[in-house]
Formats: C-alpha cells, sequence, structure tokens
C-alpha cells in the first residue's frame, strides 16, 4: 500500500485506528474455545468482521501466534488471509520486532512480504542499517522502525544522550536516509506523547505507529495535538481495550463499539484538523 | 543448562563450536530436495547426526524457518526436538533477536522455553529491562544480548558514543544488572575481535555467543587471544562454512570435517588455555 492509498483509507473510514490483534487462547472466552477447532483464528476472524470498518490497519504481534507454535504461525497466515480477503483496504503489520544481519534480514522481508501478504514490519534498530534495508526493498511494503517505545524499559537505551540528543532521535536522523516516507514508519509510544513534538521536527512527513492508548495509559488527543500531520500521519493502535472489551461471548460486539468509540474520537479529531 | 554444565561439555568435548542451523531450501541439493518430504528438517537431521559430538551448541535462525511458513516453524519445532533427543548435551539457542514490551516477551519466552526446549533465545536491548527479563524468569535459561554485532550496521548506532563510552558498552553495563552469568550472555561479532579486551573489562565472566567466525571472516585465534575465561566464556559460531561445506549430497560428510577442523583449533586453543 502506497503513503497515499493510506491517506484515502483515513478519509474515507474517518479513522487511523490500528487494533492489535494479541490473542492470548489463555484470555478467551473458555466456552468460545472448547467449541470451536482453531479458536485463535476463530476469535479474530469475529473481531475483523466486526470491525474492519472501523479501522485502516490491524496490527497481529507475532509472540501471541508463536506461543501457539505451529498452529500459531499457521493462525497468523490464515488471520493475515482473511485481512486481505475480508478487508482489502486494510494495511496489515507484522508486529515481530525483527532485525538480524543482512541475509537474515532478508528471510524476514520473505516470511511477512511473501510468505504473507503483510504490509509492513515492525523492525528494530540495533543492528543498523543492513538489518533494516532488506525490508526497504519490496515495493509498497514498509519498515516501522522502533524509535521511542511506549514501556518504561524506553527509557533504559532510547533516551541515553548522544551527542546532546536522545539515542531515539539519533535513530529517527540516521534511519531516515535510509528508505523515503513511502517505505518507512517509526514506533512512537502514546505514553510519550510530550516528545512528539521533538519528533516531528526531525521526520516531519513519516507515519508514525503509536501503541500505548488503551490498556497502556497513553491519550488519544494528547498524541493528536502534538502528532498529526497534513496527512494525519498516524496509525494509532490499541489492543487489549478493543480485543477484550468483553471477556464472555459478546467479545466481538463489544469490541465493535470500543472500536467505534476510538473512531468517532478520531473523526472528530480529522475533523479539527480539516482532514476528514 | 547451567552454566557449570556448559563448561564441563566444553571441557569433554574439547570444542566451543556452536553450529548455525540456518537452512536456506534454495541453497540445498536438488536431489536432495526432490526426494525428502520435508527437506529442512531432514537436511539438519544429517547435519546433526554429523556433527553433534563436535560442538557444545546449535543455533538454529528462526528467520529462515519463518520463510518457509508454518511448514518452517514445525522444521523447526522437530529440529530442536531432535537435538534434545540425539544430543541433550547439546545447548541450544533460538537465533530470534526478539525483544518486546513485558507481556509480549513473555509471550517468546513462553514459545521459545516452554513450547520448544530452547536452552537460550537471542535478545535485542533497545527495549529494555523489562523487554529483557521475562527471558531470565525461566530456570536454566538464558538470555543472549546483542551487545556488538558482526555485521557492518554494528557501526550505526552500537558505537555511538555515550558519556565516552560506545553504546555497546552501556548496554553490557546495565543489562549484566538484569540478571547474572548464569542466565545472560552477549552477541559479540568476530569480526570485532579487537574490542573483546574492553568488553572483557565490562562483563569479565560471561559467556559471549561470537558469531562471523567462516563466512564472514573473523578470526578464531584473535577471539580466543582477547576474549577467552577461565571457564572458557566463548561460544564460537559458524553457520554457512559448515552446513554448506558442500552444495552436493555428500554435505553431512562435508559438514562433519569443517567442523572437525574448528574443533582440532578449539582444542589446541583449549589445551594453550590450559582449559581442557
Amino acid at each position: 500500500m502506497t503513503k497515499r492509498e493510506l491517506f484515502e483509507n483515513i478519509k474515507r473510514k474517518k479513522s487511523f485506528l490500528c487494533i492489535g490483534l494479541d490473542i492470548d487462547v489463555q484470555k478467551l472466552p473458555r466456552n468460545f474455545v472448547k467449541n470451536t477447532a482453531d479458536p485463535i483464528f476463530d476469535y479474530n476472524k469475529q473481531i475483523i468482521d466486526a470491525t474492519h470498518q472501523l479501522c485502516v490497519a490491524y496490527k497481529p504481534n507475532t509472540a501471541f501466534y508463536e506461543s501457539m507454535g505451529a498452529a500459531g504461525w499457521e493462525a497468523l497466515e490464515k488471520t493475515v488471509d482473511y485481512i486481505k480477503q475480508t478487508a482489502p483496504d486494510v494495511f496489515v503489520i507484522a508486529d515481530a520486532k525483527r532485525g538480524d544481519i543482512g541475509n537474515t534480514s532478508d528471510m524476514y522481508a520473505r516470511a511477512f512480504f511473501s510468505g504473507m501478504n503483510c504490509d509492513a514490519v515492525t523492525v528494530a534498530p540495533y543492528m543498523g542499517e543492513d538489518s533494516v534495508s532488506p525490508f526497504l526493498a519490496y515495493e509498497k511494503k514498509w519498515a516501522i522502525i522502533l524509535a521511542l517505545t511506549s514501556n518504561k524499559g524506553a527509557y533504559d537505551f532510547q533516551t541515553e544522550k548522544i551527542n546532546d540528543e536522545n539515542l531515539f532521535e539519533t535513530v529517527l536522523r540516521k534511519t531516515q536516509k535510509w528508505g523515503t516516507d513511502n517505505n518507512t514508519m517509526y514506533v512512537v509510544g502514546a505514553t510519550k506523547a510530550e516528545m512528539l513534538t521533538k519528533i516531528r521536527e526531525i521526520v516531519p512527513h513519516h507515519f508514525l505507529l503509536v501503541p500505548g492508548v488503551g490498556a497502556q495509559g497513553g491519550s488519544l488527543q494528547d498524541v493528536a495535538k502534538h502528532g498529526i500531520t497534513k496527512e494525519c500521519g498516524l496509525l494509532v493502535n490499541a489492543s487489549r481495550s478493543i480485543i477484550y472489551a468483553s471477556s464472555n461471548d459478546d467479545f466481538a460486539d463489544a469490541a465493535k463499539a470500543e472500536a467505534k468509540k476510538m473512531q468517532a474520537e478520531m473523526e472528530a479529531i480529522l475533523n479539527k484538523y480539516q482532514l476528514a
């Protein structure tokens, strides 16, 4: 998907919501798990059916699938396929935090872009350019590089000072030269929204993937205030607050209601900034 | 596996060789691939049968398996099982370069330590303590944290200066407080062997996983000179130079010969430092 197509989807759907499909089988309704042969995929299917008109992206986190072994990996493949069949306009992010030496990152890119039809992969920057560039070699595909993450551990290294700037700023500065704002995005946690002004000075045009709204406590209004651009430039993710909105068999309806709430808030923001 | 057990294995086998099982199906002998239903696992099986007495660790890199989809993941699971059945004294490293927020790293730890019976997972440090600590919560299991990697991109961030030291030194200093030398190792590329003296000042007792000997050009003698400890403290990895030592049907014999050559060199080093 191109940046322009993504922005068109945002305007049409009046939403910049990304839904994190982080399915932990231990958190699913017991009855549901008992009555289905493939609980992870079937749960996702219901969530996708209920929410795909309210969001512009889905973000399955690979860890949750890998924890179920080969069957989990298969559920991930089926989930990506199902999204692409049901809602081909939705951007699919493999939240995988990958990154390795060149010939190995090549393999990860092959896994997520050829093996699966994902649009983007999240990538850790620690290993540098040759670990990131293989993800940039696919047309209309994206690398989403970790800059400032939403967790407490973000303060261990990402905010260490290098020549009077934070490491995450050095990451933004260097990595933006490896690709363009048409194939690179950045992860910036909503829990650090006040940093977005600084970040926008360095990457004024890149899309940011913003986790941390919802269960992690970040504010959508703050994110928009400091991070929105003329092309929106934001994909705001919520995972647990949507997919586990109910722990009963009405989980899909509850997810829809929660997604609708966020979409409405986003619509108001897009209107306010004259983007819808 | 404990550190002591690992060192005992090194002394008994007179080897600190780790063999990287980075199987790219496109590089396997065509006839072999044609005549087996599960080429990746069957190739690994022959490599393992041929080499397990010469090495103390295997390191499958997850990227190569993921690039084959669910079938690849299954081949990875079967490979780890086969190692643990055939050679239970061999340390198994999932070279996965994982690392995410706490509840997600939990899932990765579950995938590799409970789902599979790996002894260690390689972990990227960028996201900080809560991304690493879930891997340290399993008894006799290890996190192997990226410090200074073997690739060109290592110079993009890992050698950026923070308070007059390199970022990788900051990583060593901070992360060693999160665990102990009984559950944490570090990745240090053999291509940067001259840095090992500095590294040993910070982590004198930790095991180091050293890739980059062989195809990537690092020297085993240099690594030993600057990095060896009283408990050896080194796992030196070779992947392509061993597993693709021949591109014909004699690949297992060729792998064995190549592994034997490295083991002999390691035996001489262990003797020289009075460790065997």
